[in-house]
């Protein structure tokens, strides 16, 4: 199997910069398989990369290197890294990009990118990468060892990540930490949270209502359980409680925007 | 060589859930080649999906796999689909999205996809392109035959297709269907109405007018055969007659969208 | 090594354009792979397309196609063009868009493509990229000699390059060429221009001042040289100054966008 390179920045897609690294991947390593992950990160917006990253990575075949370029701090003294996690490698900037997989894999293993010989030549301080990130994760796509980029380290900097919070008796409130191209809601409560709180009323969904700008919902399984036109709350695809509009916008129905409060409580 | 899946969808690009197909495809078939076809479909249009399919697919080699994932109903008891038409696959849900590709292959042979040994572990209700679309596309280009999916069908979704209508004396009218980046205006005239149409005019290009929102304009060759900013319509390269503004936006400049009528007529 | 195209378009990524080029390439060459450079060009902006062309270009490995296609002209008698420049091969139309490789590569050989044999059957007059230039690109990469797309040529079409220019004692001045979608602004000054401006002032960068939209900012190595929000000038990754305002949009902040005058002068 041909070496897998995913590539997830919020360099947009009307520049030359993703293509500039998938130039220099391939130079590195002309049997690279690059695969875009999305670009469209808003500018700087690390935890949207981070978030973006947990929801797709476990659907690629285990040996992927992923190159999540997010990078507000390029130049300055933040480290460099590249991890190994889940089956995966992780190749970007020290600045919580890597928030989700590591809170995922307390076991990964991180090491700092200081193995200057693997970069590009006249490496430029505002476009790493082309000339780090991306020649780093060529040669772990091509089965360098991960020890080979630098010292393992044990402090990688994580954000904190948004949880669900006892807001009243049986109450949970998080926020909506993505609202996607369909207008979805994708919330902070994990499908994990959401089957913990289910248990607390027996496991029956009817027992839920879901409260987000004022408007109450069911807990549903997929759009199309409620009509047209209607809100419900249902376990998404990435593993967190997604609000949708069936065939609608909830973001633009219900006037919720990322970091809105979203309420679980009983019916 | 090795398997080829162009993928077309309306998840735009904002978002990771391309990227996660990208992921699901290639866990199940290492070896394919992934190919954007495009992934601006406006959100739940099943028609434009279906004339981006039909404009695009014949360019491509024979034995390609098309994953076209429009799909307003996914988790509903809509089918899934999976066809054989002109020398290529296509995989999507039962819809109407394959509906131009099915009006030009009367001996289609489609199945319903069933064979749930097929999917990924845990289907998502709300993302079948990736749980059960995507591995079933990757499982065709690998070779696997078409009636392993699942049952044949006769009677896959088909929505009522926009034709040239007569409206008076030897003047024809049928709706724009497609606006591009560049403001051209795509039409239901297929470059076949268009010579069946000239027939009546002993073949004579310059015995037709064309008119759009009052704007009277010659049949042309290509867009510079008028002057720069000025209006023409044209067999357009996905064989179906377009209106454009040589070096401008027939859209803007028309003032004309999706659904306005295009008529012919006598010079 | 399997040849690798890489394409730069303005076709954007709403319409089937781009997927139908890349159909028609992998039809003419099945082993190629695609690289999609950029597509975001503005719809007929040919130097916008030439100056993206050159930031990214040196990026790949020796032996790339470049399939560059900003076509107004497109079924004009404008000409179409192959050339071998820097140790990689260029196709696209001559209307100026490879101005600027030619200008760094003075001694390139350039063709132009008149042999009918390597286009698709019927070429459409509106549609090259997937008709001539894609199917040539495709047989330049498994390694048709250039000279069988047709004869070579001395005049292909350039336009003017924007330079620096003396406005004052030791006052430079050149226009922005582009905006990122950082708002960084890229300028016409190269980073030869910088190096040889510096020389002036003894090669301090602390005597030297830049000036953008009557804002005065220092000359730095990367944007956190300077304070959040702070603006900065610096050698960017693509070899040219670029103004940029550190974690900030200097376009926005400087209300300043393509072709705005960037002066250097002594501080």
């Amino acid at each position: 199997m041909r070496p897998i390179v995913a590539l997830l920045t919020d360099f947009g897609t009307r520049d030359h910069y993703v293509g500039a690294v998938k130039g220099a991947i391939l130079a590195a390593e002309p049997e690279a398989r690059l695969v875009d992950l999305v670009h469209e990160i808003p500018a700087h917006d690390v935890q949207a990369g981070a978030y973006a990253l947990e929801a797709a990575y476990r659907a690629f075949p285990g040996g992927c290197v992923f190159l999540c370029v997010v990078d507000p701090g390029v130049g300055s003294s933040r480290r460099a890294l590249a991890l190994a996690a889940g089956g995966y490698f992780f190749v970007g900037p020290d600045n919580g990009i890597f928030t989700l997989v590591l809170s995922e894999h307390p076991q990964a293993v991180v090491h700092e990118i200081t193995n200057a010989g693997l970069f590009r030549p006249d490496v430029s301080p505002t476009f790493h990468a082309r000339d780090v990130f991306g020649p780093v994760a060529a040669q772990l796509a091509r089965g360098m060892p991960l020890s080979e980029v630098g010292p393992a380290i044990g402090d990688p900097v994580v954000f904190p990540v948004a949880r669900p919070r006892l807001v009243g008796e049986r109450v949970w409130e998080a926020p909506v930490v993505h609202v996607d191209r369909f207008g979805n809601l994708i919330t902070a409560f994990t499908a994990m949270d959401v089957t913990a709180i289910l248990a607390e009323f027996g496991g029956d969904p009817t027992e839920v209502l879901v409260v987000v700008e004022g408007i109450i919902m069911p807990l549903a399984r997929t759009y199309s359980d409620v009509a047209e036109g209607e809100a419900c709350a249902l376990p998404g695809s990435a593993r967190r409680l997604e609000v949708a509009i069936h065939r609608g916008s909830a973001s633009r129905v219900l006037g919720a925007s990322r970091g809105a409060p979203v309420r679980l409580r009983r019916a």
